[in-house]
């Protein structure tokens, strides 16, 4: 059921058409805008017209233009549900020409845009805030090129984590990125925003990884930076500018990617601790003993770890509660017994020293999941118990336990409990909130968690967004991390990559303050 | 001797001068620039004048004012001595409210300037072209903080890398770049040219290590992005901006670094292999057998060996001559005895599938630095022999060394040599000529190499600087490694950053191709 799109109004015999027949730019109303949203672009959109969509059935094909309402639902909600926006069209094109060619036109006609990967963020990023156009990448999902010697791979954007994954495993080698979501999550979503995930401690940023990138920008031109390089110094490294900006400076199409070697030994321990000194100090002397082959230091406290153990549906954890926080080490090498003689080492240290109280190393790939399992439990085992804010924040680390306990005390009289878990490693603290039995957010506990958990974070200099990004839920507090002259910069960026403001609006940028 | 400059001249009183007293821009002659560079910026410049003097010598205090003449020629030069600009006046900031004072001045004063760290530059990108500003960081020398727990360290640019390593190895951390200059070359400076070297295949490029930055604007402001979380997902990743920019954006003023844990265990080994199918095969098997500890692998063909040898002062040379190619691998771990058992495995491997012909592995610290010293001797042996022509190139690792045969064939009537030798883990060739006992560069050999040598790794997607940059020396060959578009993009960036075209002029971008 194909719904039609509103006829040409009858402005357009008014308006003073160009000669490819298009409405001029018209003010619109934006009164469906997220309502953390306070104002709309500086940039008027146009209305969407079935001349529009006519001609991108030129472009990508009457099979890749998606107008039907309950078709659309699937564009224009991401999977939590929490955001939800009103396109009215989605357009999936096969090829950067094709992507290339909307962008010049969606340019041309001032119509907003919105890039889709897998659509698996967490701060509404990849789904309209009004009726923006999506452009969804996953048709285009090829790999064009492995080079074995080098150890890399260039491929287009709408590839699936994990099937790039299984594609290079093959071959020797592990992609320098892994997160929860990468059954559905895609190599240029991932590169738009940055993600981070559960291998960052060990091969790093995208920012160091990604070796190439085509991107088409808002006008339409192709920037074409596919190379494979591992050092390339010619001008600036404009690659860089689009790592992370959430599809609003450009789209990517295609990238390269520094690819390590696989490793052939895995081993993991999951230990029990008494404070958070003994946290820290325990990850000092893991990077100590552990040095080259750890892979992942995440840890939880005990309020997430009995929470996630009342969800394992009846399997037993890999400790007995009892302990105050919680360590998972992945050690990734490619010698099994140098690894296990080090990890050996690394436990009589820590048991000597009376850091850890309590522990096990997995033995099989059975134990080993069931591990994983708990770390990757806690965020649905928390959906299940009530309605759950979630921060995910980056702290100096001798301070990163601080906010869980500084928030529990001032969350007690609301009924709220907090839990706090995350990539230690990386400095990264996830910060969950939930109301057990309320399933329904209360702004009473809101407020008292912002602006507060913004401003205790800022003081430090620490994050508000670690590695989920902006999207549309965030803006308003970038100044929380981020100095005004920084903001000022990045809108003259915006400006300069996007004038007309069509790619990703509402997101990333706060509004001006004066408007 | 402190020289005079310049007094006020007659057009003073004939300009409309503002209340500063300062006098109005006016174009200028650039007689003096670099030849390569066929056009003045855009901008028009202004004359140094006694009273910008006197302005300065009250930010910096008169100690740190330099117009000596013969105190200016360490500022005006490259370490080369093939690079030699004309500034009448060097300054030595503090602070970063000094230097942000110094580009406010320079900024409304249209007076050009030239960020200078350790002056270790190959392409001449740090000394004037013409009579710049020379803005000296080395008294911005401190260490402001290290934190030992998540192992990250921030200080100002002014530091010397070699210092700073000697700092945080005493305290059990390593800094993740290393190159032959280390003395004294400066980490902004370092940052700025995005520098490569040594350890770039383990610890990877400065877009993954550099944390923060603080930078100052052309026209003063101070972008303060000094934190050192791993993770920070907000807004755009201005920072990446500036690394790699040749001080043609902004002025790095200090930096917040990643560092890897220090090694406790370094191996080192020298093969002789005897084709480059070998050393490519034998560096796949090195990524398979010493996987995690591989730190670096370095290559150097027959005529580099045979060439560094006759100036090693008597020593005898790691390997008798005879192989075709040489490599050096060296693994950097936690665990000696691990390191060890994984070395001996892969020449194991090696011989065994007759890829490697001849082997030594260093016993002792002599050793190792006898091996060290044969790598990095060929540049200065080089110059010992005659006149060099340095390329310095990234190239897919399958034709790597093809660039290296196609220029010997190429040069053979004209009596030049060529040597190939270079970083092979990051791909990134040195492609030396040189013509023995003729110690002039003979325009004939540099109309044989150059443009086919730029346009060869054009047609092969390569990258004309790998790791050295554009500076002065190859801004004119740009558009070998990068598109119209993507120069388009650069030059709309420095526009928005420095719209005067104040900072390191005729370095990086291109002239326009109208002017």
């Amino acid at each position: 059921m194909r719904r039609t799109l509103r006829k040409l109004s009858s402005s357009r015999s008014a308006a003073t058409s160009g000669a490819c027949g298009y409405l001029r730019p018209a003010c619109r109303r934006s009164t469906s805008v997220d309502t953390r949203v306070s104002a709309a672009p500086a940039a008027a959109y146009s209305e969407l017209t079935e001349l529009d969509v006519q001609h991108f059935t030129t472009v990508v094909g009457g099979s890749n233009v998606i107008t039907d309402e309950a078709a659309l639902e699937h564009y224009n909600t991401d999977w939590m549900r929490k955001y939800r926006g009103k396109s009215r069209l989605a357009l999936r094109p096969g090829s950067t020409t094709e992507v290339s060619r909307i962008l010049a036109h969606c340019n041309e006609r001032r119509l907003p845009i919105v890039p889709q990967g897998g659509n698996t963020g967490l701060v509404g990023g990849s789904v309209p805030v009004d009726d923006e156009v999506v452009l969804s990448l996953g048709r285009m999902n090829r790999v064009l090129a492995m080079d074995e010697h080098a150890g890399n791979l260039v491929c287009e954007a709408g590839c699936v984590l994990e099937t790039l994954q299984e594609y290079v495993w093959k071959r020797g080698y592990t992609m320098p990125l892994d997160l929860g979501a990468k059954g559905s999550c895609q190599i240029g979503g991932n590169i738009a925003t940055n993600a981070g995930g559960l291998r960052f401690l060990r091969y790093g940023s995208l920012h160091g990884s990604v070796l190439g990138l085509e991107v088409v920008l808002a006008d339409g031109t192709v920037l074409d930076n596919l190379t494979a390089l591992r050092k390339d110094n010619t001008g600036y490294d404009l690659k860089q500018l689009f790592i992370g900006s959430e599809g609003t400076l450009g789209v990517v199409t295609g990238c390269a990617i520094a690819l390590p070697r696989a490793p052939t030994s895995v081993q993991l321990a999951f230990l029990g601790l008494s404070s958070f000194d003994a946290v820290l100090a325990c990850f000092g002397a893991a990077k100590r003993d552990l040095g080259e082959v750890l892979s992942a230091v995440e840890f939880l406290d005990a309020e997430s770890y009995e929470l996630v153990n009342r969800h394992l549906g009846g399997r037993p954890p890999p400790l007995a509660p009892g302990s105050r926080h919680y360590m998972l080490l992945e050690l990734s090498g490619s010698r099994a017994e140098h690894d296990q003689a080090k990890l050996s080492g690394f436990l009589e240290h820590v048991m000597a020293e009376g850091l850890v109280a309590d522990g096990t190393i997995a033995q099989d790939q059975a134990q080993s999941q069931g591990i994983w399992r708990v770390r990757e439990g806690i965020t649905s085992a928390l959906g299940k118990e009530g309605a759950v804010y979630k921060y995910d924040v980056s702290i100096p680390l001798a301070e990163l336990y601080t906010l869980c306990e500084v928030m529990r005390a001032r969350l007690e009289a609301h009924g709220a409990l907090v839990t706090g878990f995350g990539h230690l490693g990386d400095g990264n603290l996830h910060l969950n909130i939930y109301t057990p039995g309320r399933f329904n957010k209360d702004p009473a506990v809101l407020a008292a968690i912002e602006p507060f958990v913004y401003e205790w974070i800022a003081e430090r200099r620490g994050s508000i967004s670690a590695e989920h990004g902006l999207g549309v839920m965030k803006p308003a507090f970038l100044r929380m991390s981020k100095s005004e002259s920084m903001i000022e910069l990045m809108r003259g960026i915006k400006g300069l990559l996007d004038p007309k403001g069509i790619l990703n609006p509402y997101k990333v940028l706060p509004p001006l303050s004066h408007s």
